[in-house]
Formats: C-alpha cells, structure tokens, sequence
C-alpha cells in the first residue's frame, strides 16, 4: 500500500499515512483534534476541513484537491457552492490518495475553547480609555429648538464638566433615535473624556473592552470589564497565518513571494480575530458591538502582518520596522467587527525583532522600576529578552524556532486537552510519570482517554528530565547502554517512550526523539547565548532575577528550565515563571491608560541589541548548546536535580 | 387611442402620452434630454432609462414594468442581468402601455456637463487645510535602524518645525513602499498641520480639493487646487433623490413610510456624489484619489440625508437638526471615493430649515461685516433668507416651492442646453423674445435646434414680463380682453404662448398657464412676506441692500424680481444677483480654513426665526401674492418697468 505524507494545519501535526484512509482517520491518527459528533458516520457535518492547494515548499509536498476522494453527496449536504470552491470537505468523507495539506478550521477543533494563554491573576489599577457617563437631557420645544449633538454636550459639560468634545462619526448616525428612545435620558460612553463613542438610550452600567495577544503561534483574547477591571472571559485560537510559514521570516517570504500574500495573510487574523470577537463576547451573553476598546500587542512581523503594512524592510538589513510608536485606529478602519467606534490602540514596537509583545512584558513586569538585574525571558516562536534595571535596559531577540512551543517536535502539539504538560522520570527506574491538559475541562463530545502530544511546557521537562536522569548526555546524545524498554530504536534512530500505546488516544506512543532533543537544545542554546551576550554588554557577571514569560502550556517549571540550561545562573528562589506576560501587558494597557504612556516612553527608552551582529554570539551559541552548558556552571541548582551521570 | 400618463425623473417633466409611443420619443415631447446617439434606431445603447416600479401617490399613478413593451433583444445587448433587474430598458426600445414613472440615469442625459451653478469670480485669500511638505531623509542603516515613521517625522519637524504629527492608517500602510520608491526623497499631504494623509514618492508640486453644494435639485461640484486656489473644473448633476420625492417635506415623508428609505435615499446621493468625483477628476487628467480635501454645503435635510442621519425630527415641532455644529469625517466613512485618508469637512447648519447651504451664503457675503441692512435672499426648492447687519442677523425659512427653480412649471425644466433663461415682451406689440441655454456650448450629439423649456431664471422673467406687459392682472389671471394669438386657451384655460412650435424642439409651443403664473405668486409671496416679518423683527422700514443668491440658470434679473415683487423695494443700485453663493462659501471653506471657524462662529450667532409661529404670516403673505404687492409700494422701481394698465 503507498503511503502519504499528510499535513494538518494549524497544528503543523504531520506525518506519513496509507492510502485509503480518511481525513478523519488520518487527524486521529496523528493527534489532530477534529470535532465529529456522529464518530466519522457522515451525517454530523461538524468535520469541516479545507484542502489547500499549491506547493509547499517548505514541507516538500504538492498538496491538491483530487489528492481527495471525489466530492460525495454528504459533502454537499454541509458544504455550499462557495466553500466547495474554497476546498472545504468533510474530513469523514474524503479519502486520502496522494499528499495533502489539510487546514483544520477553528470551529471545526476540539478542545478549541482551552486556553492556555491564561490570565494571570494581576491586580490592575484601574484607569480605562473609555468610560460610561449617563445623563438626563431637558427637552426641546420650540424655545429651545437646539439640536440634539449640542444638547448632550451642554448636559454632559453641566453635570460631568466635560469640554471640547468630539464624536465619532457612527454615534452621531442613531443619535436622534437614541435620544427619542432613551426618552432624553442617555448613557455617552466617551473615551479619553474627549470622543464620544456611543451613546445609549436609558442608563447603562457595564462597558467592556478586548486585550489581544497575536503570538506568531498563538492568538489570544482577554475579555475585560471596563468598569471592574474584571477577566470576564479568555479565548484563544491557533494562528491561521501559520498555514503560510510556521514562524516570522517563513510569512515575510510569503508576502514576498505572492502577489496576493499581503492580502491573504491579513484577511487569516482579521478573520480570526473576528472570530473571536464573536465567541468571546457570545460565551458571556455579550454582542462583538459590546467592545468599545481594544489593545494589541504582537511581535513586529505579527503587528505589520495585522495592520497590513508590507514586513519587506524586516527581513533585510537594517530591519526597520514601519512604525515604532504605539497606534490608535479604529476597528472599522482595521476590519475589526467590534463597535463600530471602538478604538484599537496598539503598543509600540522597540526593534524589528522586538515588538508590541515585549513592550507588553515591560509593563507587565516593570524591569524599570527593579533595583535588581533583571533577566526577563519571553520564548514565543521567537525568543525575546530584556536585561537590566531603572539604570538601563537592554533588549535583544534570537530565533529560537517553534519547539518551546511544542512545535517541530515530533509529538508536539499546542496547549490543548490531551497534551502532556509535565513530564518527570525517575532517574532509578527510569519511569515516567505526566500530566495531561483536559481532564478538569472538557466537553461531552470530547472525551479524553489518553494523551494525544507533548506542549511547550511538557517538551521543556522532558529534555530536562532525560537529562536529568542520565538517557541523553551533556551533548544531547541518547546513551546506547540502557536496559530499559522506553529507550528504543525507530528506522535506526533512538526514541525515548514517554507514554505507552494504551496511554495516548493515538495509534501508538509518544516518544520523544533524538531529533525533538536537538531543537530544544537549538533553541535553549540561542536563549543562553543571547543573555550572555546582554550581560556581557552591560558588564554584569551574575542575574539577580530572572522572569520566565510564554504561552507553554502551563508555565514553565524553572527549576526544569534551569536544568536544561535555558538561562545562565541565578539564586533559584529569584526565578519566577509568570505566564503570558505579554497578555498581561495587553490587558494593563485596556484598563489603565496611564501604562500606554509608559509603554510608549519605555519603547524609546529600551536599547536594542542587534546579535546578528556581535561576532561572539556564534561561539557563545556552541558552549550553549550543551546541556545545561558546556563550560558554564550553574551552582545554584540543587544537587538533587542535577545529571549524575 | 389611450393616453398614459408619462412622469420623467429627475426633470419632474410629466405629461399625457398616447400609447405606443417609445419612452425616447414621448421624452422628446416632452423636453425630456435623453441621449441617443443613433436617434432611436437601438444600435447606440446610450438611451438607458430605468423604469420605477410603485405607486407614486404624489403623482398619483402607478407604475410598473409591464406598463412598457417587453424586453427586446437589443434592451439584452445593451443591459446586463442586474441592470435588467433593477427595471433598465433602452428607451428607444420601450412602448408605452400603461403609466409610467422613467427614471433617467446622469450618463443618459443630455446636456449634463452644462453647469449653471457657476462658480463665481469670487478673490478668495489662500489658506486651505492641507498642504504638501517635500522631504528628503537620511537612509536608515544598522547603526541608525529608526522605523519609517519616526524616520519621516523627525525629517518634518527638522526641516519645518512641524510638531505632534499624527498619521492617517491609509498612509501608514504605503509608507514603506513609498519612502523606498521615492528614494528616501518624499512629499508629505498633511492637514491643519497636524495629520499627515498621505505620502507620495518624490516631490509632489500640486495638491486637490473639492467643494460641494448639495442642492435639493442640484448638486455642483467645484475641484479647486489647493496650491493656487483655482477653479479648475465644474460638474453638476440632478439630486437623484428627486425621484422620491421633489422636495425636502417629500423625501423626510418618504425615509419614514419605508423601511429602507434612508438607506435609499443615502446610497443614491453618494453614488451621485462618487460619479461626480470620478468626471470632475477625470475630464482633468486627475482621479479620485488626487481629491485630499472636501467640504459640504446643503440645507438641513440634505445635509441629514447626506450623512445617513435620520431627518424624521426635521419634519415635527419643533424641527431640531441632530447637530448644528460642523463636521470633520473621513471620506471613507461616509463612502466617498476621493483619496482614503481625505477629511470632508461639513459646514454647521443654524436650523431645521436653515442648512449649511445658508452658513455657505453667509461666509461668502459676509452680512455681519456689513454696515447697511442687508438681505439676502437664497431661492433654492426652498427659500432662504438671512437680514440684518454687522450688529444683529437674523435668519428664516419659507417653503416657496420649486416654482422658481423651473420645477413644478409646465414647460420648466433644469438649466440645461435648451432652456429659455431670459424672455422680454413687448408692450406695444406683445411679441416675445428669448434667450436659450446651450447656443455656445454643445456637443455633436446634441444638435440644439430650438428650445427645450423654461428654466428657473426665465420663469421669473416671463412672470415679470406678462405682468409689466399687461397680460396677467396685479392678481396674476390672464386678461380676456387681449387680441394676440400668443394669448390662447388649453383646454379651457389661458396660457401665453412663449415659444412658437417652429422655435422650439418640441412637438408644439412652449407656453406659460395660469397655473404656472399662480406657483410663482405663491413662491415669491413666501419670500415677500418672510422678509416683511424678518424687518418687523428688527425693527426695520427699509433695505439698504437686497443680494439675489440662487442656482437659476442665469443669474436672476434684479429688476424682473422686483417688478415681481420677489421682495420689499429697495434703489435697484443696491441689489446684486450673485449665483450661486452656498456653492461660493463650500469653495471659500475649502480654500481658507480661517473662514471655516468663521463660519461656526456666525452660524451660532445668527438667530434663527421660525416663521410658522408668526400669527401675521398667512396675512403677509396673502398681501404678498399680488404683483408685486397688495398694498406696498415699490418706488425705486423705474417708471418705464412697470405695468401700465
């Protein structure tokens, strides 16, 4: 039987698959969450995929729809004319007979609704862009015949003192009826004391505003009470972008090689991002026309990318980015479907490999106002970092690629039910323990048995762990003189079990291999030498702090990350892991606009360190590469956690 | 045979037609321009009309598809699925067979690049709101890799002082592509100093803007240069809005019967308004987006209509507008197709029925600089009126009509090719002479051979002249002791016949009837007694200047209005007809920024009187619908003029 090489995006979950299956068959397969109520019986409809089609290079496969089963008389049943156009099939349906890229649409994944950019539980003073002033009008009669806009105004200057006001063009549309409506009592909801934003008939208390964080990876949405400053609800989905180039310079290449890339790349997250809106909103019995406020933040590809401003000049020498400063548009001009006047404001950008996330995580953590030598690590796709103290601070960014996130790992999968999260092996027996994502939050139709991958979080721990218990060495290389079933070989090339066949909901184990150590050690490697290379510009020997940021799964487990030499030396009890920090940063800026003023004067005062050209970060970038490091000693680890091989 | 009764829009043209007559020929009938290059033998395809389907109770006919013969084979060559759709026929190719209300598309008349509401000669002081900055910035490098933004704007404050830009999203977007295609050599569109709109490679010498004077019955347009302020192109073009309705009471009556009739209503002016953009630009080797500014002047309505505001708060007690001051929105919000970023600035309204039209008068005559009592007298469907002087200005409203545009007037029609502006009448002989619109501007197609109708300014002449020659009575009926054959009956009623069937292009006379003599009584007495009340007011005897505004067609004859009695005499040396002067104040808005602020200023001083709760009105105005008056005299009325019976 031929076999297939199959691609699910956004997952990037691929693998090799016999002719004659489904879709369906081959995302279990290989641990694609596909929503399927009626279990593959093609009378649910809920199994929506799109085949893409094109060459795509950088997996090496021609993917094409009659690499598909001809469309059947069940597709056409769920898919319409235009979506049969655009490649859309039921993944019960079509049966694999040649190489595909198959892209998995949001509301057609499972577990889709587990967010693992979490909040964090932040105490934020309270200061929002927007808020809600309610208001009595007199009426008017043939005296005092003047017009509505000047009526509301001269009430709110009367009981609020608010003057110079301006508004926005869709209030001043429904403002006679509104008036009417709301019997000459009305709620403004203004923003910056300034731009009247809407106007509500009746007094309205709740307004509500959106924090977004567009990871290269991972999107994420913090609905927000503008009047609380309360999380009402968190949703995340996977980048959609992703199906174009897995990290930053594969999407500018795209942009660059395709006349319409521009456009499709952006047309991927406003949609997205709309569909968020409408999701988040809806869980809480909200309308997207609900939002009045919006921040951004992103690194600079994502925040080019959404603003659609060609990334060109970020990929070439001296990589300036479009815009530094923070930016105010509204989302209609954006395509954003949230209230038609809402602003979006987003965070500026330091460098061209710096951008709004970061600035996100300085206001967040607040390096500038620390006494302390700060090492602030943010691994994304990419891996940004900030060292320094209110002395100075420096900034920097080294590609990391995906693995931290659980991507390019052969069982990697995103931060959704079913991936192990933490990983630990006991260095006597070699037995594995971990933890799964989902048992406390799952949905009928998706019932768990098993673990279907490894995170961010869970792939950091397991090289840790290997090497803590002596399979792999310092270099990385599995040891050949184990006696234990886990260590195996695969077509020549060694894997270590980390969960059994009837411990996954897969076909098979999970395994982490010779090649997943590699890039983790690519990646820890290039983080290492990045921070050497700030402590050696800022002459400082030793970290006082160091603050774990990331999306990961769950946060990272510092002493695992310690273990594996993600960062040079530091006391243990200074090493802390906060989550997204750059969500956080984003959700600051929604409810206190003091911090976007600080945010646009800490992006000035950040100093950006280009690697590429510091000649010794390609020697420091060797010796990093070796777990924890090939020279470096770290003697703040415990002895307990260390390798005592 | 059977007659139908035959309504064309936006003309208003209407009449009884025997069946089987093709809708081009009964619109030769009735004066109706319809281009036809072949002359009705179906091969051009320029005669498109729509049919428009309904009851149209003001007119009192139904009208509907099958009222014309079916589609023919040549409709199908000219008129595409959609258009057939929407009720387009050739007009060549279609029968009448029932009632029929024919819409006449602006590509399918004739005569429509004649403009008469001209720009005049008008001296306006240069200070428009957008200007261009040339710059040239140093290349960014690795040493110096600044975003392009702060790249051009550190440029523009070095080289111009010019402090606190901010940049519209649209140009945000090019900006990369721009300052490399340009070289790092840029000039910068940025408006009040502040927001920069745009940026084009290179140097860039000229910059555009457009003024807009949007009338009832027509709409101009004025493209003016920014850098020298001149004139450098006209276009007009029927308000399509006419077709629901002829004047304001109609069209707010309209958009509260129907469901849809805002957005009816809305879509047709800014389609009017974005077909106007593209001609105007067009005919001058420009295009769309070279137009960087415009301004809006219209009545109340219009204005309302324009901006998508609900005007149902316009047509009740006590009349409030939405918003009286002016307005600053982007051009892509109200859905105009100029340049993205370009601002539409809309001039403050003073009242339900005194518009932005009325702001656009005062800013270009300036009263309130004036010593001498002055009024100002702005005949458009409605009349409007403004008295007063440096120390005090009144404002008022009276519902005149359409009467004095040419509208509503047997043989009136709009000051195109064809129309009789000008008539005298001898009053020895009362042989007639005219004047016809068109005789030194024409195009092939269009072979004027005689004339079409009366337009506005013709009809306040021939009005003056029918009275001044003893025709019609200080009552205005037709004397039935006169002995000429121009003097006839219809049907049992007199008219005087203006035009004889071998003068005009029509299949018999041009005439004016008693009906049409009484809708000139009734406008001008309107105006009559609203200024009469307007004095009482201020407690005046006298005007020391009388200023005619209005888009006539020819300018209006000072004497002929005031034989008519138009309005209170005053020495003939002091009135002037000024054209079209809410056009002048769009224009003088457009190119002097000052005069805006101006404008905001006078528009809240001026005090509104609203003329219907005046008791004495009706009693003026009874007085006032004699010629020229019951009672007043007129003794700056020279001898000669007046009537001698």
């Amino acid at each position: 039987m031929k076999n297939y090489h199959v691609i699910f995006q956004p997952s990037g979950r691929r693998g090799h698959i016999p002719e004659g299956m489904t879709v369906l068959e081959a995302s279990r397969l290989l641990g694609v969450g596909i929503e399927s109520v009626c279990g593959g019986k093609k009378s649910c409809g809920k199994c929506r995929i799109r085949i893409e089609s094109g060459t795509f290079d950088q997996h090496g496969i021609h993917s094409q729809p009659d690499h598909l089963s001809p469309f059947t008389e069940e597709d056409c049943k769920f898919i319409g004319e235009e979506d049969r156009a655009k490649g859309f099939r039921l993944a019960c349906a079509a049966v694999i007979r040649g190489d595909v890229l198959v892209f998995v649409p949001e509301e057609s994944r499972t577990g889709n609704q587990v967010v693992r950019k979490e909040a964090s539980e932040k105490k934020i003073s309270l200061n929002p862009a927007v808020r809600l002033f309610p208001v009595a009008l007199p009426l008017p009669s043939l005296n005092d015949p003047l017009g509505d806009y000047e009526r509301l105004v001269a009430a709110l200057l009367e009981r609020f003192g608010l003057q110079h006001l301006e508004m926005d063009y869709p209030a001043l549309l429904s403002l006679p009826g509104t008036l009417r409506k709301g019997n000459w009592t009305v709620t403004a909801a203004i923003r910056m004391e300034r731009e009247i934003l809407a106007v509500f008939p009746g007094e309205v208390e709740e307004a509500y505003g959106l924090a977004i964080d567009i990871g290269s990876t991972t999107v994420a949405g913090y609905l927000c009470s503008l009047k609380t400053g309360n999380l009402i609800g968190t949703e995340s989905f996977m980048n959609p972008q992703i199906t174009f180039g897995d990290d930053v310079i594969a999407r500018i290449t795209y942009v660059i090689d395709n006349p319409d890339g521009m456009n499709k790349m952006r047309g991927v997250i406003i949609d997205g991002l709309n569909h968020l809106i409408r999701t988040v909103t809806g869980d809480h019995g909200l309308s997207p026309s609900d939002i009045l406020e919006i921040t951004i933040v992103g690194n600079t590809v994502m925040h080019h990318l959404f603003l659609g401003i060609d990334p060109h000049a970020l990929a070439f020498s001296p990589f300036t980015p479009a815009v530094h400063r923070s930016l105010d548009i509204k989302a209609r001009d954006l395509g954003l479907k949230a209230h038609p006047a809402a602003n979006v404001h987003i965070l500026p950008v330091i460098a061209g490999f710096v951008g709004a996330d970061n600035v996100g995580v300085l206001i967040a953590e607040e390096p500038y106002r620390r006494d302390e030598m700060t090492l602030i690590i943010d691994v994304g796709t990419n891996g940004e970092m900030i060292l320094g103290n209110r002395e100075k601070l420096l900034s920097a960014s080294c590609a990391t690629g995906p693995a931290l996130e659980g991507a390019h790992i052969r069982f990697g999968m995103r931060a959704a039910p079913g991936a192990i999260e933490r990983i630990r092996i006991d260095p006597e027996t070699l037995e594995v323990s971990f933890k799964i994502i989902g048992v406390e939050r799952w949905r009928p139709e998706f019932r768990i048995t098993g673990a279907l991958g490894i995170c961010g979080s869970g792939i950091i721990d397991g090289v840790a762990e290997l090497y803590r218990a002596g399979i792999v060495d310092r270099s990385g290389r599995f040891r050949s003189d184990l006696t234990t079933p886990r260590l195996r070989l695969n077509n020549g090339k060694p894997e270590f079990v980390i969960a059994w066949p009837d411990e996954t909901s897969l076909d098979g184990a999970i395994t982490i291999s010779q090649q997943d150590v590699r890039n983790v050690q690519l990646a820890k490697g290039a983080l290492y030498a990045g921070a050497k290379l700030m402590m050696k510009k800022l002459g400082i020997e030793k970290l006082e702090r160091v603050i774990l940021a990331g999306a990961f799964g769950s946060y990272i487990d510092k002493t695992e990350a310690m273990i594996l030499g993600m960062f040079p030396d530091c006391d243990l009890d200074c090493v802390s892991s906060v989550g997204n920090a750059a969500g956080d940063g984003a959700r600051i800026a929604l409810l206190n606009r003091d911090k976007r003023l600080e945010a646009e004067e800490m992006a000035r005062w950040v100093e950006y360190l280009e690697l590429t050209l510091a000649k010794e970060f390609q020697e420091e970038f060797m010796s990093a590469m070796f777990i924890p490091h090939m020279t470096n000693t770290f003697p703040h680890l415990p002895p307990l956690r260390t390798n005592k091989t």
